[in-house]
C-alpha cells in the first residue's frame, strides 16, 4: 500500500489517500461532501470529478457508460470508481458537491491586480493659527494634492459637514479617501478601505466585503431579497408598481434597507464600521437595477421593453439611501437591454478570459435566462422567459434548496434513489432535483418525448384527473404527504427549458453557427451551477455536446461585481463589452415560434431552422 | 420758456422739464421720490444728484457750501437748486432717494455677456421600436452629443427617475438642460432656463430670478431672514448652535425653507415653475454660508476663527433641500476667512471694473463690516466687528428702515428737521437717521469729540441718570413716547464706527499707504448705500476725502451673485480674486488697540500710527 497526496480544488483541501481507497472514500474522510446517492456503486453518477494532474486507475465499465472517450481523455471520472496512482490534483465541480458544501462555493476566484476607484492617503495637517487661518477643507485639499501629487478639487458635502470636528478630534492626523478628484471620506490613519459588492438577485442578495487595498474578500453573505413579498418574479413586481405607483418607492426602500443590513452584518463579521465602506458596486437584472434606483419600470413591461437607462452609473450612495461612507459612490454596471441586465454584464466580465478561443456560449439560468454568444469577438445576447419553474415555483412539490430538499434523483428499473440536502427526510424537490426528475422519467421511458406520461410504471398514478409520478411515498413516515411530479409540472418544465433552448438556437442562427460549432458553454448562476449537465442534455434543455465543453462557473455575477469593485480597468472592460453587445429581441426573430415549439420536446437532438434532428 | 428732456438714472425714468422748474420739482412731477427735508430751500442737503451730461444752471451759494469745487466740477449738485439748460442726464444716488423708491434700487446693473453654466438643447428623439431598443437615457445622451457636438456623459439620477414618462408625455420632443457633461433637467421645448441668485444676509434675503439665456433679471424680491428668531446677529446664532447642536439643523432648515419660498414667489411673478430653475448661486457671509450648508460653526467662533471650507462649491441643490430642477446645482462663491465671506467676494466681483485705477477701498458695512484694499493688484482684507448698532439694534429708539422710521436728520440752530419713510408719523430711527443724528449732534456742538453731551442745548435732558437728546417730543400726538438719542446710544455708535475706521487704517498701514492715497472708496450694502457720506465723514467713521471719491454701489453682493449666475468667466474671476486675497486678522495687527481707541473720536481727522491728526 502506498500513500498519495490528493488536492481537491477549488476548495483547496489536501489530504492523504491510500492506493486502495477510492477518491470518494478519501473525500469523505477529509469531510469534503461529494454527492453520492448510490453509496459508491457507480450507478448514480453524481460523484463526477475531473483529474487535473497525476495518475489514477483506469476507467471502469460504469464510467465508460457515463462519459464519452473524449471526456475521459480530458479527465472526467466518477470519484467512487477512481483510485490514485500517484499524487494528484482534482477538480470537484459544484454540481458534485452536497448543498451544505456548495454555499461555500462563491464563484470564480479570479486574481486581479487591484486598481481600486478609491485610494487612502495619510496626512499630517499643520494646525491653524491666527496667522494661518486657511479653512479646514482647503487646508486638507492643498496638503493632499501637494504631498501626494494629486489633483483633487472637491470635498464631498457630507464629508465637509463632519470634517472640522473630525480633524480636531484626530489631532490633525488622518487619512483621506480620494476618488478621482474628490475626497469621499476622512478617518483615522490607518483604517481599512472597504468596498462592498452586491449581486442583487430577484430571490437572493449576495454581498461581498472587500479590502480595496489588496482586493481580498474579507466576508461574504447571502440573504433573501425582501422584495419577494411584492411578487416572486420580476414581472409580478413590475405589475405591482404599475397598479400602485407607491409600490415602486416601497420596493426601492426594502431593497435599500436589505443592502444596508447586509453591509452592517458583513462589517460586523470583520469588526469594521459600515462608514468604512468607501465604494459599492451593485449588479442585478434590469428590473432589479431600476427598482433599486427608483427608476420607472412601465416601459420595461411594455413593448418594445426599453430600460430607462443602460449606461454605467456612478451615483452618490446617499442618493439611494445607503448608509456607507459619507461621500461614497455606488457604481452600477451597464445594462444591455430590458431583460438582459448588469448582472449578465458581470457574468461576461467574470468569464472574459474564457471567451477568447472559438465560439463560446454564456448562459445565466434563472427566472429569466440570459444567453450570450461570443463568436469572432462579436457578442450577441438574448433573453429567455424561462420562468421560475426551475427555482421550484409553479411546481407542485417544488421548494428552494434548503434542508430536506431532494437535490439529486436516479431511477434504475423500479428503484428510485434520491439525495436530500443535509440528508434530512425529504420535504420537497429543489431545482437540480426537478431537472434530474424530468431527465430520469424520460430516460426510464415513463415520459415520452412530448412529455406525456406513458406505459404502466407502478409509481405513476392518477389523482384529480391528472397523472403523476410518486417520487416519495407518504409511508416514509415524516408526516408529509407523497412527493410527486405531476403532468402539469412536466408541462411547466417543458416551457421553461424550451425558452432556454430556443434562445440558444436563435443566437446560433443569427450568427450563422450550428450547435456543433460551440467550443464552450459557460453556465453561470446558482441554479446552473448545481444542475447535472447530463440531465439538462437528456431533456433537450442544452445542446447535446461533450461534457467537457461545459463549464459551470458558479455565481459569476458576484465575481464580476467584485472585479468591477476592485479594478477600474475591469469597469472599463465591462462598459466596453456592454457597448459591443448586439441584442436580439426573440419576438422579432423569424424562426422563433417554430423553434420554441420544437425545443419543448424531451431527448437529445439538434435544432436547425425550426426542425428537430435526432442526435447521433 | 423751453422744455427739456431729463433722464433720471439708474431708475431709467425720462420726462419733460421746463427751464424755470428745478430738477427736484421735475422729479416730484414724475413721481420719482428724491429726498427733501427742507422743502427745496437748499438747507437740508439731502437732494444730492450728479449731472452726467447736458447743461444746467450755475451752482448757488448753498451748493458751494455743500460741495467742494472738485465735486461741483464732477457734476455734484442739489436737485432743488438746479435748473436744466439743455436736455440732460442725471444720476440720483441711492442715498438721495426716499426709502420707498430705494427698495427698487438693486445695485449695479453691469452688462455682461451671458456665459451661463447651463444650456438648453432642443431634441427630437427617434421613438424606440423592437429593433431599436436602446435605453431612454442612452438614447437622449447619444442624440444630444451627436446633434449638438457635446460630450455629455451623465444624466442626473433624479432626471432619470422622471425621464421615461416625460419623454413619452412630450411625444419624444423635448429640451435637455446641460451643465458641463451632465443633463440636469429635461422639459418641453421651448421653456425658460431660469437661474436664481440669492444674497443671504444676516437680516434679509434678496432673491433674483434671471433668464439664463440672455442674463436679464425677470423678478427680484427681498424677504426677512427667518433665522432672526435664533439671534439677531451671527454671533448669537453661532452661540445658539454651540449650546444646542440641534439648532444647527433648525437654522439650516428655516433658511432653506425661506429660499424655497422666495424662489416660488419669484417664479409666481413670471408665471414659471420652480423646477425651471436650473442653477442657483448663493452668497452670504461665512457664518450664513456655513449655517445654510449645515457645516460646523464651532471653529468659526473660536480662535483662530477658521471656516470649515472656503473654496467655491458646486453642490446638488437637493443635498441642501432646495426644490428646484431635479438635477440642478447650487454654486457657492468662495469665502475668504471666518468673517469675510462669499458675499464680500461677490462685492469685489461686482465692483471689479472700478478697482483698476490706483488704490481702491471696498467697504461692505453691516453687523460685520468687511473692508478690502486693492493696491497695485494686491487685495488685502479685514473684518471689523462693527455690531448691529447701525442697523438700529442696541439703540434705544433704533428700528429697521420701514414706515415711520426717521431716515434723515438736520439740526440748524434750535430747529430739528427730519424725514420719515413714507412721510408717516415718526416711530423710531433707522440706520441712516442714526448716523445723521450723531453727525448733526457733533456738528451742532451738542456732543464733543469724545462723544460726551456738552453745553446746554434745550433738547438735551437727563432721564434715569443718563443724558439724552430729544429728537421728537411726545406732543407730536402719534401716541408714541419721545424719540431720543441717549448717551448710551452714542457710545454704541462710537464703538461701531471705531471698528470700521480702525479696520480701514490697519489695512492702509499694512499696505504702506495713507488715507490720502485712496483714489476711490466703494461703499456696498444696504446700510452703506443709504447713508449720507458727509455724516459718516463728520463723525470720523470714514476718512475725510473729497465726496467724489466715494461710490455708493447698492447691493453689490446681489449684483456679484447675479454675475456669477450668468457667467462662468465671472465665477472664475471670483475664484481667482478670492485666492489672491491676503487676510489680516485685526487682533494680530500691532497697532490695532491704539488705533481703535483713537478711531472712536468724533470729527474729521487723519489717523497715523495710532495717532489722530486734525484734518485741514
Amino acid at each position: 500500500m502506498t500513500d498519495y497526496t490528493v488536492d481537491f480544488e477549488p476548495i483547496g483541501r489536501r489530504g492523504t489517500c491510500r492506493d486502495n481507497q477510492s477518491i470518494l472514500d478519501c473525500s469523505e474522510q477529509l469531510g469534503i461532501g461529494i454527492s453520492s446517492i448510490c453509496g459508491g456503486h457507480g450507478t448514480c453518477h453524481s460523484c463526477k470529478i475531473r483529474v487535473l494532474s497525476g495518475t489514477v486507475s483506469k476507467p471502469t465499465t460504469s464510467e465508460r457508460e457515463v462519459f464519452t472517450s473524449q471526456e475521459l481523455k480530458s479527465g472526467w471520472r466518477l470519484a467512487c470508481q477512481t483510485y490514485p496512482g500517484s499524487d494528484c490534483k482534482l477538480n470537484v465541480p459544484p454540481q458534485s458537491m452536497t448543498a451544505t458544501q456548495r454555499t461555500q462555493v462563491e464563484g470564480l476566484e479570479i486574481p486581479v491586480q487591484p486598481e481600486p476607484p478609491v485610494w487612502a492617503y495619510r496626512l499630517e495637517i499643520p494646525i491653524p493659527t491666527l496667522s494661518h487661518t486657511q479653512a479646514d477643507a482647503d487646508r486638507l485639499l492643498e496638503l493632499v494634492n501637494r504631498q501626494h501629487r494629486l489633483h483633487c478639487e472637491r470635498v464631498d458635502i457630507d464629508v465637509l459637514r463632519k470634517l472640522s470636528s473630525q480633524l480636531r478630534d484626530l489631532n490633525w492626523q488622518c487619512q483621506a479617501s480620494v476618488r478621482q478628484n474628490e475626497i469621499v471620506a476622512v478617518g483615522p490613519w490607518p483604517s481599512l478601505q472597504l468596498g462592498l459588492s452586491i449581486d442583487l438577485g430577484t430571490t437572493k442578495i449576495a454581498g461581498y466585503l472587500v479590502d480595496l487595498n489588496n482586493g481580498r474578500t474579507l466576508a461574504s453573505k447571502g440573504i433573501m431579497n425582501p422584495q419577494i413579498s411584492y411578487g416572486e418574479d420580476i414581472i409580478s413586481r413590475i405589475t405591482s408598481v404599475l397598479i400602485d405607483s407607491q409600490k415602486g418607492a416601497q420596493l426601492k426602500e426594502v431593497a435599500v434597507e436589505a443592502i444596508n443590513q447586509l453591509a452592517s452584518a458583513l462589517c460586523g463579521e470583520v469588526g469594521a464600521n459600515i462608514e468604512q465602506i468607501v465604494e459599492t458596486v451593485v449588479v442585478g437584472n434590469t428590473a432589479m437595477h431600476h427598482l433599486l434606483l427608483g427608476l420607472p419600470v412601465r416601459q420595461l413591461a411594455l413593448s418594445p421593453y426599453v430600460p430607462a437607462v443602460s449606461m454605467a452609473l456612478d451615483l452618490k450612495a446617499r442618493d439611494l439611501g445607503l448608509h456607507i461612507a459619507p461621500g461614497a459612490y455606488i457604481h452600477l454596471l451597464p445594462n444591455i437591454a430590458g431583460f438582459v441586465g448588469a448582472d449578465h454584464v458581470a457574468v461576461l466580465l467574470a468569464t472574459q478570459e474564457k471567451h477568447e478561443k472559438g465560439t463560446v456560449l454564456v448562459i445565466d439560468i434563472g427566472t429569466n435566462t440570459e444567453v450570450s454568444l461570443i463568436n469572432k469577438g462579436r457578442i450577441t445576447s438574448v433573453s429567455c422567459a424561462s420562468g421560475p419553474a426551475f427555482e421550484g415555483f409553479q411546481i407542485k412539490h417544488g421548494m428552494r434548496a434548503s434542508s430536506g430538499a431532494i437535490e439529486h434523483i436516479r431511477i434504475t428499473g423500479s428503484e428510485i434513489q434520491y439525495q436530500t440536502i443535509d440528508k434530512a427526510p425529504p420535504v420537497g424537490i429543489c431545482g437540480s432535483g426537478i431537472l434530474d426528475a424530468l431527465a430520469q422519467l424520460y430516460l426510464a421511458g415513463i415520459l415520452d418525448d412530448s412529455g406525456r406520461f406513458v406505459g404502466s410504471d407502478p409509481h405513476v398514478s392518477t389523482r384529480d384527473g391528472q397523472r403523476e409520478f410518486i417520487l416519495v411515498k407518504e409511508k416514509t413516515g415524516n408526516g408529509y404527504p407523497d412527493i410527486v411530479i405531476t403532468q402539469k409540472d412536466v408541462r411547466a418544465l417543458q416551457l421553461a427549458k424550451a425558452a432556454i433552448r430556443s434562445g440558444i438556437q436563435i443566437l446560433l442562427e443569427a450568427n450563422g453557427c450550428s450547435e456543433a460549432d460551440i467550443n464552450r458553454i459557460i453556465i453561470a448562476g446558482a441554479f446552473g451551477t448545481y444542475i447535472d449537465v447530463s440531465s439538462a442534455i437528456a431533456i433537450g434543455m442544452l445542446p447535446a455536446l461533450p461534457l467537457d465543453r461545459f463549464d459551470q462557473v458558479g455565481n459569476a455575477a458576484g465575481t464580476g461585481a467584485r472585479l468591477a469593485l476592485i479594478s477600474l480597468s475591469k469597469r472599463n472592460q465591462a462598459r466596453d463589452m456592454a457597448s459591443r453587445v448586439s441584442y436580439i429581441e426573440l419576438a422579432t426573430a423569424s424562426n422563433f415560434r417554430q423553434t420554441f415549439l420544437q425545443a419543448g420536446y424531451l431527448g437529445r437532438y439538434r435544432l436547425k431552422n425550426g426542425k428537430r434532428e435526432k442526435d447521433d
